[in-house]
């Protein structure tokens, strides 16, 4: 059992910086990281994610982040209320994760389930992905490590890899998780295809915003999804696994913010990773730069994806493999002993992989349409300050979504689908024209 | 919340039938049901499952049923434990159902988590659905009410019918149960297809054991649909619908024993239902019976199958078309609201149902090999005292089930699936024999 329960009281108060640095220094372990006295730390607010709070502190020797959850969302304000044992979630995930990642995830150095208060290592000089793609940058581990990350935190919590009493047990814990599940469901799954208060969209997508909320099709397949999201308890995911998720340096990748952890489909986390390298490709077609330069950003970009899958592949394969004796569940190795079994179990696992891809490709299309219309939008289109021209990349993306869910059969295999991305680039702003 | 924690503490003990009356007598309500004093009342032991102790007490003015989870398997004694802890998750589970499926069950009457002690409505003068059918008794509401519990039951503790922070609630809950999730996934999914000492099918069957484990296309089915009762999180299933769990009499049906409540896919208990009446077809090929009144039997048995279905079908579709504006998340109202919405939510409904068909057939299959081959055999096929007989019976049950498994395809619908039956009357011990 995990040794913190979710303890909220009426104790939680926001904290000032002052009375964070007066809570550091009472931890030890703490305040010889930072090193000097109290008096010579400095902290910083450095919160640039939607909802919470978030500082770095620096002493003399070291520093760390420091992360607190608000009763409500903190880009928006008072007025969206939002439970805060959000940061109990994210301290459970990575604890859990802690032994099965190792160093693809921040060490967790506290939490104070009263405050709902997290401290973590500081992450120096790594920058947020996304900005560093934005930027054009490259990062030749980011891809492999992600898709490594996803490969060993599927193994390890799934029925492939732990008996079921275990999954259920983390099962029992993240189902506490619904807050942030709720945001997830609204944001992705529900808001885009409605006419909502919260949806963000710029109105050049207007006629695009209407075509999807009027596709019978495409809201049987987001339908589907949605399904499978809520009650296909496969693995814990990490739940917001998009490029402002993973910190990078060129040899160094770290991923963060798991306050969204649940238990789902495993092709969900990989979805939401490459969708958001597809909208850094779209996007790049909205910014002035030499054209050399962004044609290869774009291919390293495809590249990436496809670094991701097969890295997020062969890992999943290997440690498979590899536990012949698992204690999973899921195929037992008495059924699969002999050389028909044997045989029989490469296909089942080809299988697996193939299913797990075909989730990768319909979740990244359902989220590559949250982020043009729901509330929560990316830097890579917003950056682009002429509004039509922001308009005409994002319609690409839409385009591109809209084609991946109505028909999936096109995108059947990696090649498929990441040829696919270049064509719908300036389908323009009717969503009827070209279809 | 639940208003009981699952609150076990070293001071549980098995409680001799003097100490229940001592028990009882200090609950008003049950007194009351009892009537007179409990100088007055009867105790008797009317244990026929395999793990718990129960108990019938009869007073001057009514009787009450009491269970007793106890540290092991009561059946086969105290060399194979198991968590006291289920008589908590079978009190859940009432609790959770009393409100929807209404007289469909027992009343719970007191539960006591030290003791892990239940006491609910006695059931007079209903009797075990087994025992009937294998009497050739018929019971003309049994299938329906059946059908009408589990559409019930699915819809209110699923997406359809509840928001997901409901229903992740009772997961949360729920997948505490794991002590007799581990019986489910040993005794179903695992021991039939390895050899393993708690199988106990009789020796005329080892030449079918034995191809059924050697079996690589039955084991991949078997697995996926493993994999399925592990995985989809659809609804709060009962876990071990079969017809020992169903108190019936001509006019009233309860179903009872939900220790084993987990959520998983619909299909699942309705295949289990479905699977103890095509075992009860078999066996009674078995029994020493007038040809014309077997005959009779079974086609009452086939016909009931068809209302269980019908029934099931039917009430989730009223359910779910009687609520277009269910808080459930699965199919939001306001993404199917206009003319096209509404045409396709009919094919969504139509889709959903046959997907809960398919998995009926396959558990349906599963639940038949195991009654066959693992350990808890069921009084259908025991009572034919010449094995060879008996084991002729059993050998149709697992040709057919084996065939279901194998080729999916050819039970599409309820008419292909209930016209097979009678097809595998016969096929012999020789598992290779007309393949």
């Amino acid at each position: 059992m995990s040794a913190v329960v979710n303890a909220r009281t009426d104790d939680y108060r926001i904290l000032a910086q002052a009375e964070i640095l007066h809570h550091l220094a009472a931890l030890p372990e703490i305040a010889a990281i930072l090193g000097g006295s109290p008096a010579d730390w400095t902290i910083r607010d450095v919160a640039d994610g939607y909802i919470n709070a978030v500082f770095i502190i620096d002493g003399p020797q070291g520093g760390v982040c420091a992360k607190q959850a608000l009763p409500w969302v903190r880009y928006h304000g008072d007025s969206w209320p939002l439970a805060e044992d959000r940061a109990f979630f994210e301290a459970s995930y990575m604890r859990r994760l802690a032994a099965i990642v190792g160093p693809l995830a921040p060490r967790l150095l506290h939490f104070d389930p009263v405050l709902q208060f997290i401290v973590m290592e500081k992450l120096s000089p790594h920058i947020v992905l996304r900005g560093g793609l934005i930027e054009g940058r490259r990062f030749p581990r980011a891809a492999a490590d992600v898709g490594r990350y996803v490969a060993l935190a599927a193994f390890h919590t799934s029925d492939l890899g732990v008996p079921f009493e275990r999954k259920f047990e983390d099962i029992g814990l993240f189902s506490g998780n619904i807050s942030l599940l709720r945001i997830s469901v609204d944001l992705i799954f529900v808001d885009p295809y409605v006419e909502v208060w919260r949806n963000r969209y710029i109105s050049e997508i207007d006629p695009w915003a209407k075509a999807l909320r009027e596709d019978v099709e495409l809201k049987t397949a987001v339908a589907r999804h949605r399904n499978a999201f809520l009650s296909n308890r496969q693995a814990l995911l990490h739940g917001d696994l998009h490029s402002g998720s993973v910190m990078v340096t060129e040899d160094d990748t770290r991923v963060i913010d798991g306050e969204f952890s649940t238990f789902g489909p495993i092709g969900f986390d990989l979805g939401a990773f490459a969708a958001n390298l597809i909208i850094n490709w779209y996007a790049q077609g909205g910014y002035d730069r030499d054209p050399a330069e962004r044609d290869a950003h774009r291919q390293w970009l495809l590249e990436q994806i496809a670094t991701l899958w097969q890295t997020f592949e062969s890992e999943l394969l290997a440690l498979w493999a590899a536990s012949p004796d698992t204690d999973g569940d899921g195929y037992p190795a008495t059924h699969f002993a002999d050389a028909s079994g044997q045989a029989r179990l490469a296909t089942i696992r080809r299988d697996f992989t193939q299913a797990v891809f075909q989730d990768l490709v319909a979740f990244a299309a359902i989220k590559m349409i949250r982020r043009v219309i729901s509330y929560a939008q990316v830097d890579d289109f917003g950056i682009i300050e002429d509004t039509k021209r922001r308009a005409e990349t994002q319609a690409s993306a839409l385009a591109f979504a809209r084609c991946v869910l109505k028909e999936p059969a096109r995108f059947a295999d990696l090649g498929a689908f990441l040829d696919a991305v270049p064509r719908f680039e300036n389908v323009g702003l009717n969503p009827d024209a070209n279809r």
